[in-house]
């Protein structure tokens, strides 16, 4: 299997580098952040901002277009892609972590997951096959391996047994793919489990390489655990996972967090904070979070950060979007959404420049230094 | 006093004229629609988008502002202006509307209104005076003469005792901005009243062009009365305007309501619906009003309206937007109010087409007719 990742250059003093992710709508250079588009639209952006701000790929959830309006239904429209104007790349989830996180009434069995959904309870059923034939319905252009996601904290136990149910639905999944005539396939990612036990994390990625992915990703991250386990669980599994792949850390996170992870040799983040915070009036800037309703920014004429080329900071004061936030007006809201997913992109763009130029790891430590971290800012992933 | 309305062509069947008006910042074709920016933005739309639109003016409630953000502030982030990032003309009303329908213990005097504002109950006291005052301090470029608002119904006396009141306000405004530097004057437009009595609409309209304004505006109408009491109010004043001055109906209407009103003589408009109700998600269409929801649009790939070049119906289908909208994203509320604004500056612009091409009367006969009404949907101005 010829590899979709490229591996352009390395920091020589961690292990974060820079590629290119190919896929059949595109090139992706990594790393990459994907801004999450839960139900067919990244919320409150447009299709034509998120290409304005330089997005190459997103991600939509599996789950939450299965419930609503149904991949049936989208695939009767032409795909996601065309249901939603978007002709770039899409990564679609498996639906698993949804399954596991928002779903009623769930019972696991070898074959796959019973449950109500969310919505109106309807009894469900997704397992490997299924999730693999909604994302294919969906016209999804990299898929990921239906897994379990078992939740923090948990035994080894418990992490051996849902690791290894994930990793004979990984095979299902890979066979499943096989079967398809090979023009239709689009790229498909493994996920490594484990929680927090480190021979887990390598039983689980040693087993994903063996089944043979295209890439593979670190899931049961960012689910509550404390930020060291977080770094820990990636370190315990990127060694084992192929240089010649590419690797994404799942539903993170801060943006310190990305650069830490990008030191450990991530290359692909997704992460709903930047639109979820952005709709409370919280913006992202070099040295941390800001409260935009705070009444600090009342009659304050500057932007949210002085130099953004972003739409928001181009034209607008930070009175103006405090203004906007206090009065419960969209436009607010629709500007620091722009604003936060301009922020992480570019943080993206900032550290492949950096990787590229060999000052990765001054780059690093002055953007984590200057950046008053903000507790509790985690959340899971695109719920 | 010069006039800023120029008469450039006239319907030989009808009032129905086509006109400019110049602004401080810049000329307006008549007729004209103006999107309404309540709260300093006109919900859910970006500037950029209204210049797109081919917005010219758009409209700026004042009690909405003075109770919040506060024109104090405002003026002190360099006017509205600047403020909300729009750089063209800016008509502001003269707060007397929502003084009358949302302020909570009003106690109208001869000096103006006492009240407690619908957000916190504050104590203010606005007069002709201080809603001058408010006015210039957002840096409005069309200023609106304080008046009162009647409820509808109202009884001939009660009426009389109103528009004389008015009419006394409305010297007062025009006394405040004559003892005003003459190179800051934006125009002033007095608000002829009267309720459902032709007597007291001419006798307003009389009365208002004996003090002298730069145009004039037709207010007390939409206010709950059947249409064709509308209708009449409208024709009960325009005679006794000058047709040198540009003439403004205040908070309607629904697209066969303006072109009516156009033929009856007016140029200007401004109203809600088009963005109230695509936050609802009904949008305009030549036939009549769409309700997108509906189970009929689940899996249609058609636009809201073919041949129609919004950005909406460029880019989505009837099923994408009824999808987003049970949704409850964001997207979907933003593309319709779109649709729906660029449907009413279109429809305007097309009846300027007609009245100078001297085919107003086919066009306003088609439309209508091909329009099918719905009850119902007019609402009060500017809320």
């Amino acid at each position: 299997m010829p590899s979709p990742y490229t591996l352009v250059a390395t920091d020589p003093e961690s292990r974060a580098r820079a590629g290119i992710l190919q896929t059949r709508r595109g090139t992706v250079e990594t790393p990459v952040f994907m801004p999450v588009g839960t139900q067919g639209t990244v919320k409150a952006v447009s299709p034509d901002e998120l290409r304005a701000l330089g997005a190459k790929i997103i991600l939509g959830n599996t789950y939450h277009l299965h419930v609503r309006p149904g991949e049936k239904l989208i695939a009767g429209q032409g795909g996601l892609h065309k249901f939603m104007n978007w002709d770039r790349t899409i990564l679609t989830d498996s639906g698993g972590f949804q399954v596991f996180s928002l779903a009623k009434l769930r019972k696991v069995t070898e074959d796959g997951v019973h449950f109500q959904n969310h919505l109106d309870g309807t009894p469900t059923f997704i397992g490997p096959e299924r999730s693999m034939e909604i994302q294919r319905d969906l016209g999804s252009d990299i898929v990921m391996a239906f897994d379990e996601c078992p939740p923090h904290p948990c035994t080894h136990e418990e992490a051996a047994r849902s690791l290894d149910l994930t990793l004979r639905w990984a095979q299902r999944c890979r066979d499943w793919w096989d079967a398809q005539p090979e023009e239709d396939r689009p790229l498909v990612f493994g996920i490594v489990q484990g929680s927090s036990h480190p021979d887990l994390r390598e039983r689980s990625a040693r087993g994903l390489v063996d089944i043979g992915f295209d890439s593979y990703a670190v899931g049961g991250v960012s689910v509550g655990e404390p930020e060291p386990e977080m770094m820990q669980a990636v370190e315990n599994a990127v060694p084992f996972l192929p240089e010649d792949r590419a690797r994404y850390a799942m539903g993170l996170g801060t943006p310190p967090q990305m650069l830490e992870m990008i030191a450990r040799g991530i290359d692909m983040f997704d992460c709903v904070l930047p639109t979820r915070i952005a709709r409370n009036g919280t913006a992202f800037t070099r040295h941390g979070t800001v409260a935009l309703k705070n009444a600090a920014n009342a009659e304050d004429p500057s932007p949210i950060e002085d130099g953004c080329p972003c739409p928001a900071c181009q034209g607008f004061s930070r009175a103006y979007l405090r203004h906007l936030i206090k009065a419960e007006e969209i436009l607010g809201l629709r500007l620091v959404s722009l604003h936060n997913l301009h922020f992480y992109l570019s943080l993206m763009r900032q550290a492949r420049e950096a990787i590229l130029g060999g000052t990765f790891a001054a780059f690093r430590r002055d953007f984590v230094e200057g950046y008053a971290p903000r507790p509790g800012l985690r959340e899971p992933e695109g719920t």
